[in-house]
């Protein structure tokens, strides 16, 4: 769009609207119509809960997911299991466990994987405050529910030798057949990894 | 996502950005948590862009575009030609145009077309100030360019018969095989309307 047609604040809106991922520069042009054209329903509700997320979003000291209190709610929910400490790479894994509703435990997040080829070593990572966490005596199991990529097992494999040390039993998610999956539409490794964990039923 | 995961301004952030127009629950949360990981040079600019947007957009009094000055840019702008004024119908529309950079005259945005099942009637739509508009003796020729719709040409027919007393040309787009398109693909409405408006060559 050439600059002369609307003012600055509306060119501003279209940019910044197409930097949210998912949006890319023409939805975002359709969006911000939209978004003009009810402005008292989306547009300023929009701001508004933009502006109180800036202003109250902290991340959690003590495992890294992202709250507006810090512990976070999980951290502080007295019903948690915190016997049982599962490390997921990012808060977006935490949500969909989460949302699945399968881990009674609490979490950590790591914030990435391992990338020595992108610079990203264990410093860069929440992998020491990972260790002093299962050092402590409450902390039974760990599960590295790391992705299953090269990257998420490699840092797996580092961090299960950091966790040498410490007295807790250490766990990774099972591989198969997704549920709902099709056998025609998986890999080889996901199918030899089925078949060599088979269950009897 | 169950309530108790995340603070409530987070749950609004991930609500509000799903229902800009292309984006969807599952995205929006992916989107949340992009633009809070690059809160600084996402979050807050974005917040910065919506607020003034509120703030500073208004209606063209005179055209029904929207713009951050009234009259609009183009309204202002000495170079248009105001002989000649093209009707679109969203300012969607007005924005295409511009981008294809193809009218040198000035718009007016209807805000829709009639459809009477909808209850939209004339009224409901900028009929009457371009009807206003066309009456100026400097108006030489209104192009209705609505949709090639049956909403938009039953709306266009309407207006043509409302401009019947002023002293304009009247003209409508061309319909026939758009640039780069391929004939397979065609329906056969815009096949039929290639044929009768064939040029020579």
């Amino acid at each position: 769009m050439s600059r002369n047609i609307s003012g600055p604040e509306i060119e501003r809106l279209i940019q910044y609207l197409g930097r949210i991922p998912g949006l890319g520069p023409r939805s975002a042009r359709r969006a911000a119509l939209q978004l003009i054209k009810k402005k008292e329903q989306l547009l300023v509700p929009l701001a508004q809960a933009i502006t109180d997320a800036v202003n109250n979003i902290v991340i959690c000291n003590n495992c890294g997911n992202i709250d507006t209190r810090d512990p976070c709610t999980i951290c502080q929910d007295p019903k948690r299991d915190v016997s049982f400490l599962c490390v997921i790479e990012e808060v977006g894994d935490l949500w969909a466990l989460e949302r699945a509703g399968v881990v009674s435990g609490t979490y950590h997040v790591l914030g990435g994987t391992l990338s020595p080829l992108d610079g990203r070593g264990p410093e860069e990572l929440n992998i020491a405050s990972l260790i002093e966490r299962a050092k402590d005596d409450s902390v039974k199991e760990v599960l590295l529910a790391l992705n299953a990529t090269v990257e998420g097992q490699s840092t797996a494999h580092f961090i299960s030798e950091q966790l040498e040390d410490c007295n807790v039993k250490i766990s990774r998610l099972a591989h198969g057949v997704p549920v709902g999956g099709e056998l025609d539409y998986l890999d080889e490794g996901t199918l030899s990894a089925a078949i060599k964990s088979r269950k009897q039923i």
